[in-house]
C-alpha cells in the first residue's frame, strides 16, 4: 500500500480551532476522512486511548498511525500527500513558516485569551498587547494574498482558525474591536482572502453558535 | 553559492540547554560555526536585533538568513547539511520525533523547573509528575541505544540538553535523585550512551559551574 493510501479518521471538537486547522489542510488535498466529533468537556474512552499523554483532540488516525497535536498532523498531511502543497520546500522559508505559526499560538492565542479573562483594566492591556503582535503580523502579510504567497498554506490555516474564526469572533461577542480596517488593512484584507475559499469556509464554526459558545467559556472563566 | 556554504554563526549562552543542543548538532554535522556568548541577562544590541520578538538564544545566523528557537534550528541544520541525519526521513517517525521533542521541552522542563521553585509539598508533588512522565519516555528507550535508533538523532539532543545536563544536574545539587537506576535503567542506560559521544561531551557546561550556576537560580526563584 502507498504512503497516501488506506483510511483516515479525525477526532475533533467543532469549537477548537486545532481541529479545524486539520480538517482545512484534509479538504485543500481532497482526502477522504471520517469525522468523529468529541463532546467536550467529555472525553471519549477511545480519544483517551489514542492521546494518553495529552488528552487532546485533534487526533489523526491513519491506518495504524496515530497523530496527535495539529503542526504535527498538518506536517504530516503535507509529506505524505504531496499534492497542493502547504509547506514551502526551502529549508529557511520552511523555518519560518513554523516560526509564524508557534508565534500565533503561543503568543497571539495567549494574549487573546487574556483579554477575555482579566478584569477591565488587564482586559486592556491585554488588548494593546494583542495589537503589538497583530502589527508583526501586518508586516508579514503585506502585498501577499496569504501568509504562504499567492496560495493558501500552513500559516494561513493556523493563523486562520485562531485569528478572524476564533478571537475576532470572541471580541465581536465582546463588542471591540481589537484589528480595525484603518490600523491592520493588511491582515483585514488576508481575512477577506481566506473567508473567499470554499475549504475554509466549510471548516469553520458556525458564527452566531461560536459567539455564544466563547461568551459562555469567558463567562466561566471570568476572573474579578 | 550551494544551500550549505557560507558563515555560520551562533549566538548562545553556556547554561542554556536550547543552545547546547545547537552545538551539539553544528558539531555533530562537522559545520564550522563562529560562536557569541552572551552575557545574559544582559543582551547585546545584536541579539535585541536579530530575534526581536523573543529576545533569546540560541539565534543561528546562516549568510544572510537568521534562524531563531532552537526546534527549527535543528530541523533547518539537518534540511541545508543533509550529512549525518538527525530526523527521520519517513514522515510518521518524523512526526514522532518532534512529539517527543515538544514533549521534553514543554512538560519535562515545566516540572522540572516546578520541582525548583515550589515549597516542600509542592515540590514533592512535582517530582512525583517528574516521574510520571519519565516513565513515558523510559519506555521509549527501551532496547535502543538513543531516542532516534541507533544513532544520535533529534530528541537525543533536546532531550540530552534537558535530562542529564540540565534537570539531573539541579536535582544533583538539591540531593535529589529524580531518574533512579533501578526505576528508570533505560533511561539510564541512555544516558551513559550520550555521555560516551564526544561531539555530546564538548557541548555540555561544566559540571560544577553549572550545578553552582542552578543552585543559585534556584534561590533567585523560590517560593514560599
Amino acid at each position: 500500500m502507498a504512503e497516501n493510501e488506506g483510511k483516515v479518521k479525525l477526532l475533533g471538537c467543532w469549537a477548537s480551532p486545532f481541529s479545524r486547522r486539520v480538517e482545512m489542510a484534509l479538504k485543500l488535498k481532497g482526502i477522504p476522512y471520517e469525522y468523529l466529533e468529541e463532546a467536550l468537556p467529555n472525553k471519549s474512552p477511545l480519544l483517551l486511548e489514542l492521546n494518553p499523554i495529552h488528552k487532546k483532540v485533534p487526533v489523526l488516525v491513519h491506518n495504524d498511525k496515530i497523530l496527535p497535536e495539529s503542526h504535527l498532523i498538518l506536517e504530516y498531511i503535507d509529506q505524505t500527500w504531496s499534492n497542493n502543497p502547504i509547506l514551502p520546500q526551502d529549508p529557511y522559508e520552511k523555518a519560518m513558516a513554523r516560526f509564524w505559526a508557534k508565534f500565533i499560538d503561543e503568543q497571539i492565542l495567549t494574549v487573546g485569551f487574556r483579554s477575555l479573562v482579566r478584569a477591565e483594566k488587564g482586559r486592556e492591556a491585554a488588548i494593546e498587547e494583542a495589537r503589538e503582535k497583530f502589527a508583526f503580523l501586518e508586516k508579514e502579510v503585506t502585498r501577499k494574498n496569504f501568509f504562504g504567497g499567492k496560495t493558501i498554506g500552513f500559516v494561513d490555516m493556523v493563523a486562520g482558525s485562531i485569528i478572524p474564526f476564533c478571537l475576532a469572533r470572541l471580541w465581536e461577542g465582546m463588542r471591540i474591536d481589537v484589528i480595525p480596517e484603518d490600523e491592520f488593512p493588511e491582515l483585514n484584507r488576508w481575512i477577506k482572502n481566506l473567508k473567499d475559499i470554499e475549504s475554509m469556509r466549510e471548516c469553520i464554526p458556525h458564527r452566531e453558535k461560536q459567539i455564544e459558545h466563547m461568551m459562555k467559556v469567558s463567562e466561566r472563566y471570568k476572573l474579578a
